[in-house]
């Protein structure tokens, strides 16, 4: 095959328009044995709606990893608008593993973008508890490649302690070094009423916490818990009518990579979170050292080091030593996991991407409370899927 | 709530530039015991890309409905765009049970029609054999609310064998007297070498059929079955450099409803099949007389008469008369599943949307051989997601 249109040139955005988040919503993250999964979805639906003061959308896209897997239902689009009194509207699930939340977005600014529809809901939801079907280790492992890493026994989180393993090795870290990354998200956590552990945790604890796969220990990795969050999308022109705090969508790009770790370039460089990140720097018109505060994907502790070199602001190998340094913190160089991340506010796989974009626009719009981080004018959020296959990043930009 | 926003005004399609399919490619359908489901969806996106003689694309839609519960894969977007040597774009699954093929075409087509990508490639797969995880059947019921159909212990054919009793009750007809929809699906499907079924049936063999949930017998419904089809999606005004002969899509649109039968204002009419196809028919400008053939989701005969019905080609209640009469044969006023539908060709069910665009296409390019209808300038597809919860409805245009 060869392509035949040698002068083919990639516009990127022809004749798109700006788009705004307007409307924000989430349920506290943890496990909710009384609510369902369209229960929880609506409630942050409906959150975002009322938020934004309206009572109607044109299109709903639902961000969801395994509701068919673990609670026996698919088709969530219909289902999620039909609870929330939006019966007949466009409605479609988007799939990209723990990715899914960040490409419900995308797929709604994109639906206002494009001209085609003027009010978009993106909505993450995932019920891990309450398993009907699968248990939550298999569902997670399905992310990983099924024919070559889980068939011969790799469960998720063993991916994620064989890159851990490989990262020390090579950079020359002990495990008890990533414990900033972790003890960061629980301070953090504390102040926000959503977060599933809204309570902090010591070096020493990080330290001596139980083991799950050496060396992932319980406190590097992020909980199995359920919660949805949701955010109302229209054109940045008209955003003033909703809200007197928009958020504009600066930027939004989406990377792949094998699926597999053991067929990438380079297993301890996350490609296409370094791809996503650039695409939308350039689209934001601004590069890493713009950003005020980046909501990364801390699911394990090595991803969050991994992501902060991948995406510029940290050299290779030094993504560790730079959240010892304490430049991650709230009054940090660059502010993470600023409402407890994926550690402590929790990680809900399919709804996680959203809440990461709740809580960037939260904090530039001034209102993250106890931890608003001063001055804050461009915000990151980077969502991944399995280990590194599949990452969405966007940049917020305040309304000044 | 209330909208502050008085005087909303919703405008379709701003901005967004004119469309075409350049590119088709399908695996036959079947059981296919040999091909696991990356390399179901990578034989049909090689097809489409060479066909279309392009050796990149932009983004990538997957459309598929179980993969994670039969297959135990999720996270299809990375991992087939990768096997397809495409490793890196963005890539992402949609989901809306049967209707997750259409959905697809759907999200390619607004992501080039938006100018956000130049060339986007859609793909349905199902790999329904192979049954890794759940069974074919506790999946399939999915598509139904778990919470209030399936909990009960309806089947999906349970549900569509409730639907088509009442249709018998309501308007006076046997079970016998919805044979031709399946004899003249299987008498297309002969001259289709992608069909899973290239056999004749009579009406004689549709009456003694064994019976599944009664009325509906073994050849009222569509077979569990493997396959993938894909579809290469570029602007219409650069689609003479792929192929000379592009197909516009004119139209594309989704509705939704209530997901529980019971639910749904008169469980006999597809309140979505309407409300898409009329939304279509406005894109295209067009009206029902103007359609020259009609792929429509005969996954049951009883969901064959009902979208007849709801799509403005037939009164309530004469579905059925319609399909006796001879109108849907290819030499009638409407041909139907002219390359076997759902019933003789098969229904992989997240594939099942795009083998419908991909011999709308064929059709629509002179190139359907021996069933080849004359003189068509539109044709039509509709893909129904559960028992009519998400429609979605797609127009094609000839170019003359």
């Amino acid at each position: 095959m060869s392509v035949i249109v040698e002068n083919y040139t990639y516009t990127d955005r022809i004749a798109m328009r700006k788009v705004s988040i307007v409307g924000l919503g989430q349920t506290k993250v943890g496990e909710h044995w009384d609510r369902s999964l369209r229960h929880l979805a609506s409630d942050a639906v409906l959150a975002a709606m009322q938020h934004a003061n309206v009572d109607r959308a044109d299109v709903l896209y639902v961000g969801n990893m395994l509701s068919g897997e673990i609670a026996g239902q698919e088709h969530l689009g219909a289902l999620v608008a039909d609870f929330v009194g939006l019966r007949g509207i466009e409605a479609i699930k988007v799939e990209a593993a723990c990715a899914s939340g960040a490409a419900a977005v995308r797929q709604a600014l994109i639906a206002v973008a494009s001209g085609m529809t003027e009010i978009a809901i993106a909505v993450g939801v995932e019920k891990m508890t309450d398993e009907v079907g699968t248990s939550v280790t298999s569902g997670l492992a399905m992310a990983a490649d099924g024919d070559y890493e889980t068939i011969h026994g790799l469960s998720f989180v063993a991916i994620n302690a064989l890159l851990m393993q490989r990262y020390m090795y090579e950079f020359g870290y002990q495990r008890e070094d990533f414990a900033p990354f972790a003890v960061n998200a629980h301070a953090n956590a504390v102040n926000n009423p959503y977060a599933m552990f809204p309570r902090p945790i010591s070096a020493e604890a990080f330290a001596r916490a139980a083991m799950i796969a050496s060396p992932i220990s319980l406190l590097d990795s992020s909980p199995i818990c359920d919660g949805a969050a949701a955010v109302v999308i229209v054109p940045s022109d008209q955003a003033t009518a909703f809200t007197d705090k928009p958020v504009r969508i600066a930027a939004s790009a989406t990377a792949t990579d094998a699926v597999a770790v053991h067929d990438r370039h380079d297993p301890l460089f996350l490609q296409a979170a370094h791809d996503s990140a650039y695409k939308a720097y350039l689209q934001a018109g601004i590069g890493p050292r713009d950003v005020d505060l980046f909501e990364l994907h801390d699911a394990f502790t090595v991803m969050a080091a991994l992501s902060l070199e991948a995406t510029g602001f940290a050299e290779r190998g030094k993504g560790v030593a730079m959240a010892q340094n304490g430049e991650i913190g709230l009054d940090g160089r660059l502010p993470t996991a600023t409402m407890g991340g994926l550690k402590a506010r929790g990680h809900p796989v399919g709804a996680t991407g959203v809440y990461q974009i709740v809580e960037v626009a939260q904090q530039l719009r001034g209102e993250a409370g106890a931890n608003q981080v001063p001055n804050v004018h461009w915000g990151m959020a980077q969502n991944i899927g399995g280990s590194g296959a599949t990452i969405i990043t966007h940049i917020l930009e305040a309304l000044d």
